[in-house]
């Protein structure tokens, strides 16, 4: 849909980051007057609810810079460039949790724009039952430190009461398990 | 927490717009290795749940430059200087809707970080089932062209299906909605 849609008129690029780009767009509104869209550009991201036989859920907890502080999360990564969301998330399970599991048996849940006002990151969520441990660690980005958890949904929605799992995607995972029903 | 913490060695300002700003930290890693952090600084948002007295959400559909796409969400808008939360979830609701709530029938959801790898954003989700039409009408932003819908919940599933409703705080809201019964 392109209702009230906003025409281009200049582009300015701010920065070109590793992992961002920033850029400001004068744009031309459905009234024609004129006004300015600052934007981030993002890869994307894949983001997993893995749930294991015995009824509880994968988490991991990492230091978010942004926040200052470290919160408990589903796993979750960047899409690397060529990378198909299934692919991301099976790479990222096994490099953030060390289980792996087979795309076959990924389920896709959903994708969204996490932040539509000022980013294009759109997050794709998929669910596993069916994982695995694997035997040799995989090597992750070198500049990542997480901590696997294993929590019961009551657990978890403790921990979001508490608000160390407190970030959209984590949030809608436990959200959505509940409102399926699926433990 | 500050599990696995970042010690922030250098902090280099790139943007200061009018709604983010964006700066580059290099940071000492936990294994005194030095990396960089590419983030978003973002003033927070407030989005809300309005159900009306016969069972429908109020939804804005508007045009997001960075998608270049227009899609459906609840009624939300960034937090204004000194602003408390739930003022800011009347003020948006009166701007984008042409409804008003009082505070008092305001219910907290939940709050969240959209986007913790990249950005400090943080939306909190109030809910309302007293909802009035407004006799005038509220201005809002001038660059803000909204329309208003009012959709079952049964139909916001399906636009979601169809990802004309695509983004984070909407999703959740949803998936809320029916972990909790409430329609």
């Amino acid at each position: 849909m392109k209702k009230f849609e906003e025409t281009t008129i200049d582009t300015e690029q701010i920065f070109n980051g590793h992992i961002i780009q920033v850029q400001v767009d004068t744009v031309k509104l459905p009234n024609d007057k004129i006004s300015t869209r600052e934007m981030v550009k993002h890869p994307g991201a894949v983001a997993i609810i893995p749930i294991t036989n015995d009824g509880k859920i994968l988490f991991v907890e990492q230091y978010r810079k942004p926040l200052e502080k470290s919160i408990v999360e589903i796993p979750a990564g960047k899409l690397e460039k060529g990378e198909e969301p299934i692919q991301t998330a099976v790479r990222e399970l096994e490099e953030e949790t060390g289980y792996t599991t087979a795309t076959e048996s990924l389920k896709f849940v959903d994708s969204f724009y996490t932040s539509p006002g000022f980013a294009d990151e759109k997050m794709y969520i998929y669910l596993t039952t069916d994982i695995e441990k694997l035997d040799i660690e995989v090597e992750g980005d070198e500049d990542e430190f997480v901590e696997l958890l294993e929590l019961t949904l009551d657990e978890a929605f403790m921990y979001m009461k508490e608000e160390r799992i407190h970030d959209a995607k984590t949030n809608y995972a436990l959200m959505y398990v509940k409102a399926q029903g699926l433990m």
